[in-house]
């Protein structure tokens, strides 16, 4: 069958020809060539409410408030050229700039002949808040065997730390590391697939998928701190996001940081939860082991959310009211030296798998392969998670029902100006 | 520490008794005891929208407008005893019609040494349009080894027939089959996990997770039929769920199905879908596939999505529009006596995992462990699924792109009437 003599196609590609028009148009002034035709104003105020800036001082999707849904992706470069990777950020950001927008990665063509330009399922789709968030692990800068592929490895920062083996690490190769990773959040999951499988699609020449994890969080109804899958209160210590004092403090690389000025350090790690071994616990052991009411998540002692942590009162028996090796105790910045972290986790739930328990009564089953992705950012890891973990995993009580499975340590550049690329600023240094 | 000396949990008993108190009396009265504590007007314009009945005729999530997400668990009974099955069907028959009103699964106490009644992570969120909807294995009836546990052999229908084995079948056991399924669609997916997760506790003396996957649909925005993964739209051909008499047709077993009259039969398939390798095939060959446009979801030879399939369509060079392996042409009651399934399929997103690649260029890689979860109800198995997938299976285009890699199939019985439970029918009878 000849395309050309089909009159169905020939109909066809004028609509796309149109489409592609528009895309076009997109392309080269800004203006949007609507992945979305028609937006529900159910779901949104207006348009700007589901629509999040690509361009700007710091990338987004690390203050911007939380979305509902996140692909969390990690890539390892296969190239060996520098050119290579510049031309994958160009690429990358421009993709970005578009999808971040409701547009597709790249704008749709006519052509029948050659695989689409985007994949589509997102296509009828609103922006969703989507926000593309990346980051450069140790890799970038130097490979295990020491090689600076790139020429920037006097450029890596001493805040990108090689995180140290933690107690109780239980890592699986398969789920760590990675020279790239992309966060995608977005308020619908296929959103926030549909971004990464593009840029992973930009990426087939020269960086290819090492893990991925994506996640969830629910919100509640009245907009308060959402829960876990623990079923605790998750964030309460937050520091604010709408405070520029404390984002500069403790989240944002700062003028000493040099490329990486405006820019902030991720940690992720995806965290299993021992879910039928929580569940089984007595809520008055749940409590002490967080240290806060399930309930309210207040800290015990307290009767609001939001009151201070008092770690020095004690009960009638003269023992801590919040215990000593409670979550909320080791976590808070009063015994941490006043560290404090932006956490920005979602809750994952990849169905089942096959557990060996490692506590009595040592069943062996099919359990929830589900628990948190843990993700915080930080002005630099050494004095933000790194400080804090160090005692967290060896005294935690919470450590006999999590296990930290992955993850790794990335530096976030500045944000992109419009016409520019996420890790300019690393690229232009000699 | 004594608990009874503790001034914070005793004040903290006292609020947790006002909220017994109210679960008691909606567990006793029907009156909500509401898990949400504000609505947002948002997100709902009023309560029964967020609401769906549980107790009917029919099961709830059959023929329910779709939902945003699903968590799909599959059991092995671990009990031999008919009486445990019947306790363990009207637990999760109460614990349903509190869930998919908001509440929590068992009301909650405030009972400091024993387990909390409920994990808690759905605290605070709404009903989220939560159904739950049951199904039957063919191992509730009789095992493999053709053991009678319950002695309900003789009452197994007909229709609940064993698949066969079809061609390109690469079912994982860790995937496939179940005594009992549980399917749990919500708006939000801690919902849907929260629901699962807690059938699953109340199961633990006699019932035990087999297998699991969440997935999840994106809402056009224009109502229109979602988008699967491969970028097209997915359902056009269903038949119309506001159809009384074609679900009485095709999907609601009648009144000669004995204790399954007002049942219907779901059958399960996890399909994988080989997205790197679709993403790589032309525009032109996707639609060819497919038999349809991607981007309207029309027909091949039509202008709209809803224009009814012309099969008999040729091109100038005599070769039919709708080619003869295409998806749309297999599955087309036309080509199948007339059968028709309702489709109720989520897409599906594990992360990645390894795979090598069944075709050239034989690659071996991380790839996106993604695909469909296919759901689809009707009357009887035997000349629904089977009767279209035999001959798909075989001839279908995309076959090169999807594998089943798991599933079952299922006997869902009638609903439930206040104060009964889901499978009365059967186990009433003597």
């Amino acid at each position: 069958m000849s395309h050309a003599d089909d009159p169905d196609l020939l109909s066809r590609r004028r609509f796309l020809a149109s489409a592609a028009t528009a895309a076009t148009v997109a392309a080269t002034s800004a203006v949007a060539a609507p992945r979305v035709l028609a937006k529900s104003s159910s779901t949104t105020t207006n348009a700007d409410a589901d629509t999040v800036p690509f361009w700007g001082e710091h990338q987004a999707g690390i203050t911007t408030p939380q979305q509902g849904h996140v692909y969390f992706a990690a890539f390892d470069l296969t190239t060996d050229k520098r050119d290579d990777v510049i031309a994958l950020l160009r690429r990358w950001t421009d993709a970005s700039a578009h999808l971040t927008q409701g547009q597709t990665a790249v704008p749709l063509t006519d052509d029948m002949a050659n695989p689409p330009t985007d994949s589509g399922e997102a296509i009828g789709l609103t922006p969703s808040r989507l926000t593309i968030t990346f980051g450069f692990g140790p890799g970038m800068f130097v490979t295990k065997d020491g090689v600076d592929r790139y020429g920037i490895q006097k450029h890596r920062p001493e805040a990108l730390a090689d995180l140290p083996r933690f107690n109780g690490d239980q890592l699986v190769p398969e789920r760590t590391g990675g020279d790239l990773c992309i966060q995608a959040c977005a308020n619908d999951p296929q959103v926030a697939f549909h971004a990464v499988r593009q840029l992973s699609r930009l990426a087939y020449d020269s960086a290819k998928l090492r893990w991925a994890q994506p996640g969830f969080m629910a919100a509640q109804k009245d907009k308060g701190t959402p829960r876990n899958l623990m079923g605790f209160k998750d964030g309460s210590m937050n520091p604010p996001i709408n405070s520029a004092t404390m984002m500069d403090q403790y989240i944002w690389a700062g003028n000493d940081a040099g490329w990486m000025n405006r820019g902030s350090y991720l940690v992720a790690r995806p965290i299993r939860i021992a879910l039928e071994h929580w569940d089984r616990m007595k809520l008055g052991f749940q409590e002490q082991v967080m240290g806060r009411h399930k309930d309210t998540g207040a800290p015990l002692g307290s009767k609001h959310e939001m009151d201070g942590l008092n770690l020095d009162a004690n009960d009638a028996d003269g023992n801590p009211v919040i215990p000593e090796n409670s979550h909320v105790r080791l976590g808070a910045p009063a015994v941490n030296d006043g560290a404090q972290v932006l956490r920005r986790s979602y809750s994952y739930d990849n169905g089942l798998s096959f557990t060996a328990e490692r506590w009595p009564p040592w069943r062996q089953a099919m359990e929830f392969d589900a628990g948190l992705l843990f993700l915080c950012y930080q002005r630099d890891p050494r004095t933000g998670f790194i400080k804090i973990f160090e005692n967290m995993s060896k005294f935690d009580m919470l450590n006999q029902f999590v296990t930290h499975v992955g993850g790794g340590v990335f530096a976030c550049p500045p944000g992109a100006k419009e016409g520019g690329y996420v890790g300019q600023s690393l690229f232009e240094l000699a």
